[in-house]
């Protein structure tokens, strides 16, 4: 069978089954890897972007480089994690002008140090064409770990920062238009470094991950590992003031690309309701607002309630190898 | 100024200088990076392969997994490390079969475990061609680090293994010949992590480096960063007997292939001279040969001595992006 039959997380799950297991190694099938090391678990992500997929033409070679970056620091962020290092391997044509090599690597270097890291190594080769492979590593205290794993009837969904800017500025770019403050949030996302090390400080989140992939897509990996549902009220998303003048202006509906587009790198955890206030509480310091957007429920499906009509939330947004529709 | 008139090395060198500086992080020009971490320091090291550079038309699917794994773990073992895991990025052609991408899984999984490790994670995207970035992490305590620089003049220059068998069966497969047990040191390289520990823990070693890149061009690396000279005996050079016979064969030089090809992986130490014989000994459990091939000299030249004759030894051997000759 070919790989456009079968979907990336497809692929992942049959991938798995030809890995040996190890007791020291959490996280297979997972963004991000944790090794046991004393009373820390290392972490480790690996993200690949190409031409094909996540550059947008309209990125500055000094986005890309951020990008590759942010999108590694985001998996750490997930799991309460502090940045130690990240790695930057660069396939580039060789025609590649110097400068633009320059750019990438003060990008990647200025988002690094935003978040207290540094890039540490890399690698250079000739690729026909751009093709980036970031890995970041971090650390994070056994007690503090947040997993993937563990969310509880009765628990609230909360998500930090807004939903769906990413999602509607590509849907822009796409259609010759834009937004510079929308397109930056593409561009440029902000892995949520200080916000996953506070949620995991307050010992409360039951499940984390981050929205990488887009809010739809991440409830139904959440949910499949968790043997849970969800319920989610459209009307708690936290949609920013831009994206709803944007969307009112061109006819949107600002709660689609919330739901069902990616990009926007926020952190989606599930918690026990009685420690959602302490959250909110300890989130104040960066800006960062947490929004409770649901609860976790024992009926192992996910709906979406609008005004008074409760329906099923379909998993929507990109995947790679996406199987074709017969 | 293109990367193609620069070559890999200065490029690299150029990038450098846009990274801030890290007390806690060693290694950023060296292939592995290491981050102090108590007592260790935690080692990184990111490798990128592709169809157009390392991925010859003969390897299998299987082989192809060994060797990205393989070349990121020779990486800890040139700095004395236990491998602690291997992340492995892939981007594939949406065409591609599953038993294809299956089959380099397999192939990057019995090498990570025949060196004590696992494949913890990686990614998988849609890329025109094969594209594959692995990283390695590992540790090694502090006192056994094995640093690039500190080769003192009067030391001895000693090689692991064999050298030569990777560049005679890449030049046998290129003139259309072929020979099995040299195919499979180009396609199968085993990294050294045993001989490196042992080696390490012999605190012994003044400088350290793998041969991914051939003799000669690790040379000029070595003494670029340590100001001493090397003096190699061409006579020393360690030539396995099949290298030797085929080489006969086909009226072929096998020191040349010793000399300025990569693709062995063996490591590349420099010791006191009283420290070689321990050396020796403490690789018998191995049965990796360590073989004596020159002294470090005073004078920052780099000559070797065939015969009566002592001559310059110049830097060959492939660099990507190599700056075209006018």
């Amino acid at each position: 069978m070919k790989l456009s039959e079968l979907g990336e997380r497809k692929i992942i799950e049959n991938l798995i089954r030809h890995l040996s297991s190890d007791t020291k190694t959490l996280g297979i099938g997972d963004d991000c890897a944790a090794i046991e090391y004393n009373d820390q678990y290392l972490l480790l992500s690996t993200d690949m972007i190409s031409q094909q997929t996540h550059i947008h033409p309209q990125m500055t070679s000094f986005q890309i480089g951020w990008f590759i970056t942010a999108i590694n620091l985001s998996d750490i962020a997930a799991k309460g994690g502090i940045p130690y290092g990240v790695l930057l391997a660069m396939g580039l044509p060789a025609d590649t002008k110097e400068s633009f090599l320059t750019e990438i690597i003060q990008g990647a270097e200025t988002c690094a140090t935003s978040y207290g890291t540094h890039i540490i190594g890399g690698d250079t080769k000739e690729t026909p064409q751009l093709i980036l492979t970031g890995t970041s590593i971090g650390a994070v205290p056994k007690k503090e770990y947040m997993s993937r794993t563990g969310a509880q009837p009765g628990d609230i969904i909360a998500v930090t920062g807004t939903l769906g800017d990413a999602g509607l500025a590509l849907h822009l770019l796409k259609n010759h238009m834009s937004n510079n403050q929308l397109s930056s949030k593409l561009f440029q996302p902000q892995p949520r470094i200080p916000e996953g090390r506070l949620l995991a400080q307050t010992h409360c989140i039951t499940s984390a991950m981050d929205l990488s992939d887009g809010l739809s897509s991440s409830l139904h990996q959440l949910q499949k590992i968790n043997h849970v549902g969800f319920e989610i009220q459209q009307n708690k998303l936290p949609i920013s003031s831009n994206a709803t003048k944007t969307s009112t202006k061109h006819q949107l509906n600002p709660a689609e690309f919330a739901l069902h587009t990616g990009g926007d790198y926020e952190l989606l955890v599930t918690l026990p309701s009685e420690c959602f206030e302490q959250l909110q509480h300890s989130l104040k310091t960066t800006k960062t607002s947490i929004t409770a957007i649901g609860t976790v429920t024992k009926i192992n499906d996910i709906t979406l309630q609008t005004g008074t009509t409760k329906k099923p939330l379909p998993k929507k947004g990109y995947e790679h190898f996406t199987p074709k529709k017969p």
